[in-house]
């Protein structure tokens, strides 16, 4: 099993490479043979297309791997490329004032000529968030199923993008030709309708890549993942695997969106008389379809609340992915003048964020729905890591204005849309790969992955523990990933996409920690002598009315330094910047055991 | 059940009051019959004392109701009031730049005349962390058990208070004297040693309070908690318990330490010939001790790292709270020079926290320890909300070094130490109060128990939903809970205790979204006229070498509008600030869509 070896940040790749670990360099064929061993029945051992020779095929991770989100992968062979979802990440709240995060794209940029297109798995942010940003420097065709070229044209939509894009309307195993790949779209279940893994032919062979995925024998409103395709491409012979990684630690099966259903009907019969509002999530419009169902057969009306809930339940009943019968949905500023029995709202806000609808709720500061001992709330999500504490935020607000609050693992009202050990295991077998590489997850995801894979008989060597920015080339005859190229994370700030760094995120740092502290004064240019201030000003440092001696004793300090600085034979501007800064700075860590940032400006007149 | 519907924040408390819900202000008694109802088997009746007439006695929580964290209670009966624990509370990711959050003392300082005493309960951070900060303003004698003490003491000298502070050893079950309080220590199990709940016996009756507890059954060197004393007092006849609500979401029992005992004994025998690290809490003793007893047992030597968990031993081996055969334990400089095999790493950093030592190995920079595939190595906890991507962030440096890594519910490998709902119901049956008062807790966590005690019989009325800050006097003719105190939380800065309100964190919380632009400029206080400047400083906006023309665009537009200022017939220096930072801002904005704070520094020469 391979392992890089090295951290992997924002540094530029090419560093990375020299630091590689001692075994990096040295294709994996060369230390695991690449035969199958025996004793292994045949289960995972492709049949070989006879008269090929080996093409290889080159994979490049520039997100989604070591990380959940900004999934982006290319696929290059015989000279043509192409991109496999582009999507992007939420940032860390220690990523200061950034928006988004988005995939590197300098690779693409480098490529553009031998680009053909990108195909979209599924309509989920972490999938296709990041296509404004790059269709703005590469102009592309996109190829996805119906939903989600939905999604994808209300977001190009937003960016002005909408015009100057071309999509491709992609169905399941109707395959399609983008240079020498042939791509074959496989259904899937998701937690958003329309998924779908890829089956990509290239002269080198066949990859699977699947893309999020669970496997739901009881879905609502769709049919089971086609298992068959995968079954007859494991047939055929798979070069490599590519699968989802997310619930690589969890054995067994996912929950199936029926389970869910029980759950929630269950909860609708308990609110008896009250009103009824669930929080989940906007994409997950399998969920919004049994709300709705629910609803009707209580006798409820349905408000939807929320922008993106508004938004995609109205695209969705468009392009026919949800139903409801006429006159169920009506305004949310309805809902309040209703008898609670009468109602169920919908809303976002299940991971707690902080300006959605379930907080302002929560907040009592909703402009039509108005929280109290009427309502029966239910959270339909599991809190997403780093999300519980808004998330108990808003439990708490909801159970003060007297409602009674259904969150957690209270009841079955939530089902995960990726799959677990036992449907990772299953996938792994119908299609038998000869490589296998695990995607989609944290590095601990992955490993675990691996593992899973490993008990299954995949030779450790077959098995690629990549991280984003590897280059990994495969063929039959054996796999190599000994380089890398330049990926990593680049930052979307307000306009501004990349122009955030380490460096300003330093200071925003800083900043935050203990604030600023500016002092200003002007000097004469000819004599050296004060002419004005030195005044201070500070922002996020102390509070200024109760800390005037302070204030005043720096003024003092800084001051005297200036003083003596008219006297000083061989004056130097930059030097008494230093100064004052080095003055400010010990004094008040002295005082107050903070530092500040100290910005002297001094000026000469 | 009394529900303060008000929203409570770092208000003050006497606005709050104004805004209660309809139904404050009314004692419970009015609303609710204090008669027993009928058909209850008496089980919650309390055997009153006849002669007694009914003094109140005024509870005064300032601090651990609606959180979790900084626990302080005040009990005033008859002229007298004590204090039962102090603790701090760890800061929220918004508060920037904070260290530590204490309880408001005012109320302890207006009322310094009445207060007899600290009691404390264990030595947990949430219960005695805010006791220098308190002793340093008012001088009052403390009270504790044995190794609660040695953590206080070790706390005071820190804060060079040692010498001036008065304390005093509690033994379980030995009664003594406050004022008019009569306090009998009665022992309980909890994640550390010498944890005690108080029978608090005044003229208004008795008052049970638990401090954290759990009921282990199978303790390890310890005793079960003295369920027998509950009952003792419960046929007694109890005024008022106030319990421990952490776990109160959680069906059944916590689980025993022993059963940690045996998951970590599988793990140990699974490590085999590897090396064994196990980062834990530094205060779970009877973790350390079981560490220390199965290294014995496998004849591997046991080092310690991290500073908490070194001074924590150090203290609990002198105090005998833990044991350890001669030779047993080596400096952890001794650890990476001994086969693996014959080495057990006992190590702080179970959460995460950037700096401690399990993060220092993860990221291969522990100066003695490093990680690589001989260690086996165990995270003995359950990450705290909060805290779970900083433990995966852990993990997965753990992992890329080549470690075996058990996690999060892998094994049993941890065991909470607080009560579930069954030995929450427990002590409520044996103590059979008259009022119940769930504290230590979330407003879900208070909310969950009440409707615990509730199933079990305690009247909606007897159960008091309190919250920080509220005034609660009860008598066993009623209960009344109409007012409040000031109380919330205090921010400790560096040196800065109170210092940084919510202002100050307003300003960090903005200089962290998008920096800040400092534009300086000197004119002529006689003309007008420019003649130094504009310059221009950003910390944490844009990086400045790849945004020069957004500055310098900046630079002129100030420049222009600066030279108008000379030709104004009336110029007034604060509103050419005020003009200044307005161009600038909306300049700025438009062209990056971000809003830096804006410093005008215009100075008249």
């Amino acid at each position: 099993m391979k392992q890089p070896n090295n951290q992997r940040g924002s540094a530029p790749r090419e560093k990375r490479a020299a630091k590689g670990a001692p075994n990096e360099g040295a294709p994996i064929a060369a230390r695991q043979p690449q035969k199958r061993q025996a004793g292994r029945p045949g289960q995972h051992a492709p049949r070989r297309r006879p008269a090929e020779k080996a093409t290889p095929v080159n994979i490049y991770p520039l997100g989604g791997l070591g990380e959940i989100g900004k999934n982006l992968t290319v696929y290059e062979c015989a000279g043509d490329m192409i991109i496999v979802d582009c999507g992007s990440l939420f940032p860390d709240s220690d990523m200061y004032g950034i928006d988004l995060v988005i995939p590197d794209f300098a690779f693409l940029e480098q490529n553009r000529d031998k680009l053909r297109g990108i195909v979209i798995t599924h309509g989920h942010e972490d999938h296709i968030g990041a296509l404004p940003y790059l269709l703005r420097e590469i102009s592309l065709p996109i190829y996805a199923t119906r939903l989600t070229l939905g999604l994808i044209n209300n977001k190009l939509e937003e960016h002005g993008l909408r015009s100057s894009v071309e999509t491709r309307l992609v169905v399941p195993r109707e395959k399609f030709k983008l240079g020498c790949f042939s791509i074959d779209p496989i259904h899937v279940n998701h937690s958003i309708p329309d998924a779908v893994a890829f089956a990509i032919d290239c002269p080198a062979g066949i990859i699977i890549h699947t893309g999020d995925f669970k496997i739901d024998y009881t879905p609502v409103g769709g049919r089971v993942a086609d298992l068959d395709t995968f079954a007859e491409y494991g047939a055929k012979g798979v070069l490599a695997l590519l699968s989802d990684s997310t619930n690589s630690e969890r054995a067994g099966m996912s929950a199936s969106e029926s389970k869910v259903n029980e759950g929630l009907a269950t909860l609708f019969n308990r609110a008896g008389q009250k009103r009824v509002i669930v929080a989940t999530f906007a994409s997950n419009l399998y969920r919004v379809q049994l709300l709705i169902d629910l609803a009707v057969q209580r006798g409820r009306k349905v408000a939807i609340s929320g922008r993106s809930m508004i938004n995609n339940t109205r695209m969705a009943l468009e392009l026919g992915y949800l139903h409801a019968p006429d006159g169920v949905l009506i305004d949310i500023d309805k809902a309040d003048r209703l008898p609670p029995e009468q109602v169920a709202i919908i809303t976002t806000g299940s991971q707690g964020e902080t300006l959605s609808a379930l907080s302002r709720m929560a907040a009592n500061n909703h402009r039509n729905v108005h929280v109290g001992a009427e309502d029966f709330i239910i959270i339909s999500a599991t809190p997403i890591p780093g999300n519980e504490k808004m998330v108990t935020r808003v439990v708490n607000g909801l159970l003060k204005l007297g409602a009674e609050v259904i969150y957690e693992n209270m009841y079955d009202v939530h089902a995960s849309g990726h799959a677990c050990q036992d449907e990772q295991k299953l996938v792994l077998t119908l299609t038998k790969p000869q490589f296998f590489m695990p995607v989609h997850g944290e590095f601990k995801h992955l490993k675990r992955h691996a593992q899973t894979a490993e008990a299954l008989g995949v030779p450790a060597g077959n098995i690629i523990l990549a991280d984003t920015g590897d280059v990994i080339t495969l063929s039959k005859t054996g796999c190599k990933a000994d380089e890398t190229v330049q990926a990593g994370a680049v930052m979307v700030d307000g306009l501004g996409v990349g122009d955030v760094g380490s460096a300003v995120l330093r200071d925003r740092r800083l900043l935050s920690q203990d604030g600023i502290v500016i002092l200003a004064a002007s000097v004469s240019a000819k004599t050296g002598k004060l002419v004005s201030g030195p005044e201070i000003f500070t922002r996020g440092f102390v509070y200024v009315r109760d800390s005037e001696e302070l204030i005043e004793e720096t003024r003092k300090a800084i001051e005297r330094l200036l003083a003596g600085y008219a006297k000083e034979p061989q004056r130097e501007i930059g030097s008494l910047k230093t100064r004052v800064r080095e003055t400010a700075s010990s004094l008040l860590y002295r005082r107050t055991k903070r530092s500040p940032m100290i910005l002297p400006v001094v000026q000469e007149v």
